[in-house]
């Protein structure tokens, strides 16, 4: 019998992660290696927290993105993985592969989106390399600090804390279907504004850092499934959640319904939301989402962490009552045709 | 008339540079911007020096390259940025595209490479993302610290300084030249394995700044030619090189004569040796020299700094006697087609 060598497309992201992982060492100047949406290091009396996060044309822009959109796209995925982990924007590194029939002109746009976005929560442009490429290639890295002493990780929940996820969930999503499946956009603006300018949840991060209250964190740019998941893995618990209390807009409901797909779909496994799910200690909820009501953004309770290892939706029944069932660990990557259980994908996983 | 809408190819990279710079600002807590091998920020007490460089296949990666030696380049290329600043590696980041029909074992091999050559001068590999991606695309981002209290920069060479490089010249060119075009690698083993396995010149950047010597400096990745003359323009000053002087391996000189190229054009134009070329002091070249040699490195004086704006070289006449002439300010891109002059690149220039 041949021993088959196995190619990367058929051994999917967790494959690969699994593979890669144990290969890297930590030293001890690394608080938080692979294992998070960032990397933290001790520096003196400081922490430094670390992330990077790459775009393309093709699979991770949208057609119709404008090159300004895109400069600030390259930041916000990145500014989001700080903000995951509570910590304020030192600036960012964007590695650029450029094609040579690029427009001067476009070229000048993405530099000022990345500039806009840089700078709008403290940071920077801190700079760059620009190489030849026939594909469009953004490689960010962003640096930032704690904004309150210590970060947020995925690891530090337990049961009886509650989960909760600022703004809503499934616009980017049904923003992301209205652009690819040829609806018409002005109809679903809000969804295809969400889509084409997400924004890194930065401030929400510093009000919610502020608290103390958050145990662990994510953002939800795969899907809400999947980072629960990935909060349940880290931290070794179980959650359980509503539908009733997930927040899907309406829009959501309205793209769903033209392309004849369940709107839960697009609201827990599609991702591109950028909102952040967080657990928090109990006692301390009704401070946390009064302080934010306070400065105009909002935060939905939607479970609560349990024992176990699994995560429990609890959906409404077409004729009324409940359904329990266990939800899905299934993400997706915009702008492919693959599953995320598929796929490469994002991999930190390491403490 | 028609306004000629311009694309990238035709600008060239020292036009993007200019275009690009103004638009971003420099806070505070940036000491040193876009404008030198890296950015360098204010932490507290502490100062963070961050680099970007992006490496993909088919522009970047000669076709001889393993996967293992690939993993080791992409940190090789970023580690050398922060000895061109006189800094200690923390860790890098890496953001791989990657190709799904890449092997597993490929992967793996890749990874090692990272592990080894992130951890070899006290780094580590700090974490990552993997993306589809058809060509094999490895941003890294390497943080560090000053070796010693201070970074070397490109702007602080003033007239009367000496000239320094470390190792050898061309060395990483011609092995580059023989893997291209076809001559016998194992006729030039030590170019080769300069071209494949190129080293970031930390241990020496670590003695360097403890003499205290170092006034300005570059890493000579895109050719000695053009890091003298990034070197001029950052520090406002001309300097002066002698031919004779130039460290150039006997090797160097086999291959230019198998092509029938000028040695010189391998030594001062074409990059990929990765030496540290440096100004000093001049009353403690010899303490430097010494220290250096104590622990089996090489500097070898080229030069020295003048008044003015121009690199002027001395070469040797056939006939014997000198000859003077202004060095071309042009460097290369390795496996591609295009003079530096011509091509994107790296741009990091503004204080």
């Amino acid at each position: 019998m041949l021993w088959m060598k196995l190619r990367l497309g058929e051994i999917g992201e967790r494959g690969i992660i699994s593979e890669l992982t144990p290969l890297f060492s930590k030293p001890e100047h690394v608080l938080l290696g692979i294992g998070d949406d960032a990397a933290v290091l001790k520096l003196g009396e400081n922490m430094v927290v670390a992330t990077t996060d790459m775009i393309q044309s093709d699979t991770h822009i949208p057609p119709q993105m404008t090159p300004h959109q895109i400069g600030k796209l390259v930041v916000t995925v990145n500014y989001s993985d700080l903000a995951a982990m509570g910590a304020k924007p030192l600036g960012i590194l964007v590695s650029m592969g450029l094609p040579p029939d690029m427009l001067e002109e476009d070229l000048i746009s993405l530099a000022k989106g990345i500039e806009e976005m840089a700078t709008r929560y403290g940071g920077c442009m801190l700079g760059g390399d620009t190489k030849n490429s026939p594909r469009l290639t953004l490689a960010g890295a962003a640096l930032g600090v704690p904004y309150n002493k210590q970060v947020f990780t995925r690891g530090g929940a337990s049961p009886g804390d509650l989960v909760g996820v600022t703004g809503q969930l499934g616009l980017g999503a049904a923003g992301l279907e209205t652009l690819l499946r040829g609806l018409d956009p002005k109809r679903f603006g809000s969804a295809v504004k969400a889509a084409l300018e997400p924004e890194p949840r930065l401030l929400e991060a510093e009000l919610l850092a502020s608290t103390g209250a958050v145990t662990a964190a994510n953002d939800v740019s795969d899907g809400l499934a999947w980072e629960l998941y990935e909060i349940s893995a880290a931290s070794g618990v179980g959650i359980e959640i509503w539908e009733e209390k997930l927040p899907i807009p309406s829009v959501v409901s309205e793209v769903a319904g033209e392309l004849d797909i369940d709107p839960l779909e697009l609201a827990l496994h599609r991702g591109w939301d950028y909102e952040l799910l967080v657990t928090l200690k109990p006692g301390k909820t009704e401070l946390v989402q009064q302080l934010l009501e306070e400065r105009g953004y909002k935060l939905s309770l939607i479970g609560h962490v349990t024992e176990g290892d699994v995560i429990i939706i609890h959906t409404k029944k077409d004729g009324g009552g409940e359904e329990t069932g266990v939800l899905e660990p299934r993400g997706y990557e915009h702008l492919t045709s693959t599953s995320r259980a598929s796929r490469l994908g994002a991999w930190k996983n390491r403490d």
